[in-house]
């Protein structure tokens, strides 16, 4: 049996961890059955103290991995014979390019736009953790964090200009159907679609932004796993 | 018999497409010989007028293949005994996510720092159409372009952060070896290696810039092919 370990705040109907989505997506890409125990921040240490400090944390039986690549490398791994995750070694190295881009782009993007929705989400011993982690990290109060938010939000949508060319070759990063690769941008996505009810890209369809279109298909993935939360109102 | 025809200045020695330099990258990975044939941009609608407009224009046989990522695809596809420019069909498809940032980022960050630097190299037929054509597409005179060309050298290192975040973890966007995906970034650097003697990337080396040893390697590649062009001086 496995269980996945991801993140919530004061609902913990609502995971919202852009890293834990991207497990969440792996596993069901996979077709394999997990249980989803959503974690608030200040539990987290708590969960395997010696692996990890942050999730998603995968338990498979006896075997305990953290980290979001490593476990999409593990179930590519270990369940060789279910729907691949990278598509070969060659895709499996260039998610790593995906990642960088990700996390060096659209993370840090995101995150001086949502970062005090996210903060305004927690229960009231993770928001005084988060506020102190995220202020050191950033080097302000989040109040100053968000306070070009709006020229921010505006300015988001031409960050993914990458995304946006390739799609006009392919619907999806991993080619005709999705790869790991995917769930990497989708879970940044994610994250802010569940804490957020910033408008973040423009309308799909004809004439509208491709990469809107891209992320509907995302959450119509594997039944739909990633709609089961609702946007934020 | 494999002709490839490339982009040449006023000086042949010296052909500097970054998307002909990704097929001469891609022809060498394959390990096939074959004739460059460097050619001036107002000579290059004559090569094969029903198939494209620019090069690189492959020659194989009785074959003609036009447009970079198209002469990959086609090498992969006809000598699959030869190293592999993908690493299957994941790779294949995540290189067009890597062409997307190479094209929405690079491309154009470059290009505004070294577009004079192309027009002054070229024989003045050339240089004619070039200015045509480019100040077209800036809307602007090219002297206008490079006004701002300190500022641009100086912010264009951070826009490789993704690729930066990526050599944390493995030496090639191709992981222990590299790919096409590689080329495509390199041809990029390269262009503006062989055009312009801006300095656009700091020192490599302990402490220095990952990127900078990065290209380094791909320099070092197929017996040093990339190094027969000398940089500008």
């Amino acid at each position: 049996m496995i269980t996945l370990y991801t993140l919530c705040g004061a609902d913990a109907s609502r995971p919202f961890s852009p890293h834990a989505w991207k497990a969440v997506m792996a596993l069901a890409h996979k077709g394999l059955a997990f249980d989803e125990i959503p974690t608030p921040f200040t539990a987290i240490p708590a969960i395997a103290p010696d692996v990890a400090k942050t999730v998603p944390i995968l338990r498979d039986g006896s075997r305990i991995v953290a980290d979001s690549f490593v476990i999409a490398a593990y179930l590519e791994e270990t369940y060789p014979d279910r729907p691949t995750l990278f598509g070969g070694p060659g895709g499996e190295a260039m998610a790593r390019f995906v990642e960088g881009w990700a996390n060096a782009v659209v993370h840090p993007a995101l995150s001086a736009i949502i970062v005090k929705d996210i903060h305004d989400g927690l229960a009231p011993a993770d928001q005084a953790y988060f506020r102190e982690t995220r202020e050191k990290r950033f080097g302000k109060p989040l109040e100053a964090v968000v306070a070009n938010r709006d020229a921010d939000i505006s300015a988001f949508a031409a960050k993914l200009q990458p995304l946006r060319l390739m799609l006009a070759r392919q619907p999806f990063i991993g080619g005709a159907t999705p790869l790991f690769a995917d769930y990497i941008v989708f879970g940044a996505l994610q994250w802010a679609r569940i804490t957020s009810s910033a408008e973040l890209l423009a309308a799909g369809g004809a004439g509208g932004d491709p990469v809107t279109d891209w992320f509907e298909r995302c959450l119509d993935l594997h039944g739909g796993i990633a709609r089961t939360v609702p946007a934020a109102a």
